[in-house]
């Protein structure tokens, strides 16, 4: 079930289409692609609905012709908390990703340079059942794993203050870059919580089960120095302004994420779809798919071309 | 099958009752919890009768008010080694920690300085069968396995030796802390053995395969500077005495577990599930308990509580 | 299915002969053991003979008394690339290793001081269709699992070029020693492609997900520094006459290996079987298998022999 989920998204933009397996899988899911459904007591058409009751702020999405998008959660009167349309806005900024056949990368920050400090609790007096706690969960992980699923590299650029779902939120990106001075916290605990929106099961699978009970079982503050030591950060940006030849925060973590998202758009969504089959599926399932993924490029144009160059060369 | 007996665990005390699948859980585990049973030719009951037959020792829990209880491996003789008995008694410790519902923290330690030696070679000489010997591990891996999936943050306090099954022992804990001077060492390629006691499986995820591989094909003495090098150590105490204000090692540990354990026991006990899902779940799985964990804390007291002091500070 | 898949492995040359599934899975395995079967839409032999269609070079096997064997990959006009014949030699040769019953460890290593360069561009041009493309991966899956899989404790010796499917190659042994100068590059990128031999989901297990998508992502040159410190070099060797008492690579490689091979045939073999497991299953069947293993060593003659030395000591 769970390879089937994933090779579903994996497999979706394949260029192979002469295996019945793979055509069904990819019907199934123009059909179908959110993580819950009913069977699970969930329907994300109702929830999308309840959430839109809760306006305020918006998620942006920037498509460049780098192949470099940019996701912007902005809502700056309040630390660019998530109200429910916002979640509704996030879910729609997704799916329009996954759609994008020109992409090799992402970037996603917060507006006025703070990244995000978790749901807006007006919202969340407003959801106080459990169940429809579970159900603006069970929305968020959806939007969320899509998110970590994408096709592309993608980089959380944490400026300011990560807390709450907003930390969880950088772990649905690939990579963390944190500016100088931000923090990434998950505040959980002193609000009676823990995470929801699957904060949990990624920290887990980023800094190992041990840091991760540290950080949430003590609200640990984590800043960049930190962040390193504990593999939450995969790098420190200049102070913007410092060094005036780096840029802007955005500018460097493009930058930075240039060095692996060179190269043909194909090739670099196959980097992640194997990746991704390493991180989330046991070895014969992972090996099954990157194999899958292989005949995706293995005499497609970008592979031709660089072995007749090779052979002009000898 | 991992899932259910996982969740089985996890949801056991979970304050949502209107899920069929929950409530089924909930009665199954009433009935049975452990790991093996007659479909892997295991009848607890009867190894129980056989392991008492070699009695030495005792396995004591101390429940303390501040929800950290300290079980106490007790054979000083035999250097904490376990005989029948003491396997028997560590079971039913375990037993008592899963109904503690004030329980937050645990400290695993030795008696008399020393951590545990593994199992009493004269025990060991009258279970000298293969089937025997694994009868002894599905209950020790039974006893072992429930006390890491305890809802309650763990830790080992090693003072003097852990070797063999002591050093498995260890394992079975979140988290190890050295005192000066101290030793885990899996010695069993020595006596011509290997971990059965679950030791090897738990050692790789700690320490990742690399490492486990070295310290058991190696017999690798591992020594407080070697233990956080490699992971398998998280911290290590002061001396006894060389810093007065530190305390014994034992309040060196309660004072180091109380940092992830300060606050109140739900919230305490949700994060360790969370955790504990992350650890040993497929992705969809540990989303699908966090989400679950979630809502047993959601609208929950402690979160009206600190929602409604937030309210007043605005 | 996993579990069956290796648990046929691990347990194919278990001394338990009592018990029904155990036996099952024996005989299965002594009929087929590939990873892939006709209903992947593979045929083994079928593929092994189109291979062989594109000959040169070989891959040689040499099992010493001490109980380590020396893998040589030997193809030096083509940095030792892989032609079609050697990739057959390769499946032979793991065939070889896994009846091999004295066998406790093996050095992997190219001739000519260089490692391995993939596979040669020639044969890739001749079988250019993805289909074709992808048995040829599933042929060298099958055949670097297995190799992964053997009951020794393995290590790449990396000495020069270490490059596309050869960089592959290292991360299916239990571990790497890089010689000075050398380099591990997963150079697939460059030539329009992702690994396929599943190097991905290999390089995952040992680096983590972030850094395999960095070395992949950015076709990253790993010199021995970078190689330790990001954990896909376990060691660095002395340059060849530099230390004249060291030896040459090979003998430092096997110098290396010998503190963690010492001990009798059933032990070492025994320990990499549950760190196999360990590594590969879910934490209960893990267990399982742990347990399985153990009985095979338990009151076996090494380990009453270490018993009843440590009798006469008391």
């Amino acid at each position: 079930m769970v390879l089937c989920a994933l090779n579903r998204q994996l497999l979706r933009r394949s260029s192979s289409s002469c295996c019945v397996f793979m055509a069904r899988l990819q019907t199934s899911s123009r059909r179908r692609r959110c993580l819950y459904s009913s069977t699970h007591g969930f329907n994300q058409e109702e929830t999308r609905q309840k959430l839109r009751a809760f306006p305020g702020g918006s998620v942006d999405l920037l498509k460049q012709d780098s192949g470099v998008a940019v996701l912007t959660i902005n809502n700056p009167a309040r630390m660019n908390a998530f109200s429910g349309s916002m979640m509704v806005d996030l879910e729609e900024k997704v799916s329009q990703l996954e759609s994008w056949t020109e992409g090799k990368g992402l970037v996603v920050r917060g507006a006025a340079e703070t990244f995000c400090s978790g749901s807006d609790l007006n919202a969340v007096r407003a959801i106080s059942s459990p169940q429809d706690g579970m159900k603006m969960c069970m929305f968020m992980q959806d939007a969320l794993t899509r998110l970590l699923r994408l096709p592309l590299v993608s980089v959380a650029l944490v400026e300011g203050r990560a807390l709450g779902g907003g930390a969880e939120l950088t772990t649905a990106c690939d990579f963390r870059l944190m500016a100088p001075g931000s923090v990434i916290q998950f505040v959980h605990k002193h609000i009676g919580l823990v995470p929801g929106w699957g904060g949990a099961a990624r920290l887990v699978r980023i800094v190992g089960s041990q840091n991760a009970l540290k950080l949430l079982g003590g609200a640990v503050k984590v800043d960049p120095e930190r962040g390193l030591d504990v593999g939450l950060a995969d790098g420190v940006l200049e102070a913007d302004g410092d060094a005036p030849s780096a840029g802007t925060h955005l500018q460097q973590a493009e930058d930075w994420l240039r060095r692996y998202t060179e190269g043909p758009v194909p090739v670099i969504q196959a980097v992640k779809k194997v990746v991704l089959a390493g991180r989330e599926l046991p070895l014969l399932e992972a090996l099954q798919t990157e194999k899958e993924v292989f005949g995706t490029v293995w005499g497609a144009p970008a592979n031709l071309r660089a072995l007749a160059s090779k052979s002009k060369h000898k």
